[in-house]
Parts: structure tokens; sequence; C-alpha cells
């Protein structure tokens, strides 16, 4: 009898653009994935020393209060690696149903999409 | 019989670069060793009149709850005395290990190596 082979999920790919890195999330993120991205936007950007991360989330339907927890960890790991963190595209029910989780994600900076993101970091980094 | 000689750590050394203080820590940080840390940059502070302090913690692999409170701690004296620190060098594995515990640093500024926060202190001087 066969194995049952096991399923391991590709990892979320980091786009570098310029002095900004930007992940774009699509459907579910599961835990171990999760940390997965964590470390490797963590090793991007002390090894490439960027100064922004763009997290794209207008392919995310639910935010759930791991997520949010995992987006927030994101930041906050990077701000201690001397980067800035925006999430982008978020959708309007996302964000009522994060506030109504009372996960406001007080220390993370939002735009609406990529485009004003990359305009937010750019204005900071200068 | 001869009594154990008491082994009194050197102080960790404060160098000074034109108007800031650089503090290189290396391994590990012992309580007295903190505490004489932490009294020697406010003295110093206090009589050169530095804008900012620099601590690398580059050779620094592990970031306790201990030492996050005393970096903490030297950062809030410092404001005090009207200087800035920043946390430079910052390995990802620490930054990740820090968010676990709780302790974002909220008040420290950080930068990805020395030679970038002496810049972050120049311009803020400015």
């Amino acid at each position: 009898m066969n194995e049952p082979v096991p399923v391991h999920p590709a990892p979320v790919p980091v786009l570098a653009l310029g002095d900004i890195l930007l992940v774009s999330l699509q459907g579910e993120l599961h835990d171990g994935l999760a940390e997965q991205l964590q470390q490797d936007l963590s090793h991007r950007i002390a090894t490439t020393g960027v100064s922004g991360v763009v997290i794209d989330i207008s392919g995310v339907d639910i935010v759930d209060s791991f997520l949010g927890r995992v987006l927030a960890e994101i930041a906050s790991t990077a701000r201690l690696l001397a980067a800035r963190t925006v999430l982008a595209g978020m959708r309007p029910a996302v964000a009522i149903t994060l506030v109504e989780l009372g996960l406001a994600l007080p220390g993370l900076t939002t735009a609406l999409d990529v485009d004003r993101a990359m305009e937010v970091l750019s204005q900071r980094g200068r």
C-alpha cells in the first residue's frame, strides 16, 4: 500500500521591488506556511536591507484571529529589523470582521492598494 | 585554602564617535554588567552631551526577556537625558524570538547595522 504523500504547500512567494518586498497572500494561510513566511521575510529583510514590506491581502476573503496575529507579528518582526510594513488591499468586509473580532491591528499601517502602499513607504523612507 | 577570587567581568566598552556613543554587546550580558552599562551610559550622556547612542547587538545570539528589558530601559534613560538610542544589527532569529516573547520593544528605533544606525541618528539630529 502506498503511504499518503504529505502535502507541503508551496511557500508564499516574496518579490523584491527595488527597496521593497511584496507578498501577495491568497486564500488561506496555514500555520506552517505562516511561520515559514515570517522566517523568509525576516531573512530577506536582514540580508537585503530593504526599507519596507507590502503585504497584499486583496485576495484574502477571511482574516481570522490567527491571520490577524500573523500579520501583526510579521509587522513587529520587520520593525525590529528596521523595515516598515504596509497592509494593502483589505476588503471592506474583512475590515468590519476584524473590528468586530477586536483585532484593530493598531501597529499596522494600511493602504487601499499595492500602489498606494508603495507610495506610503517611499514617502516615509525619505 | 585559598578563597575563590570573585570574578568581576570587564565592563562593556563604550566608544565615543563624534556626537554618538557606540556600545557593542557580545555574548551574554549578566545582571551586574547590564546595570553597570546603564549607569556608564547615563553618565557619559550627561557629561558629554552626545545626541545619540548606538547599541550593536549583531554579536548577540539570544535576546531573552532580561536583555529585552535592559535595552528598553537604556533607551528610556537615554531619552530622558535627551539622547536617542538606535539598536543595530539584530539577527532575524532574534527578532522572531522577541516578537514571540511579546517583547516588540515599541519605543526602540532599529537599524540593520551600525552604519545605518549612525545615518538614522545624523538625519534626525539635523
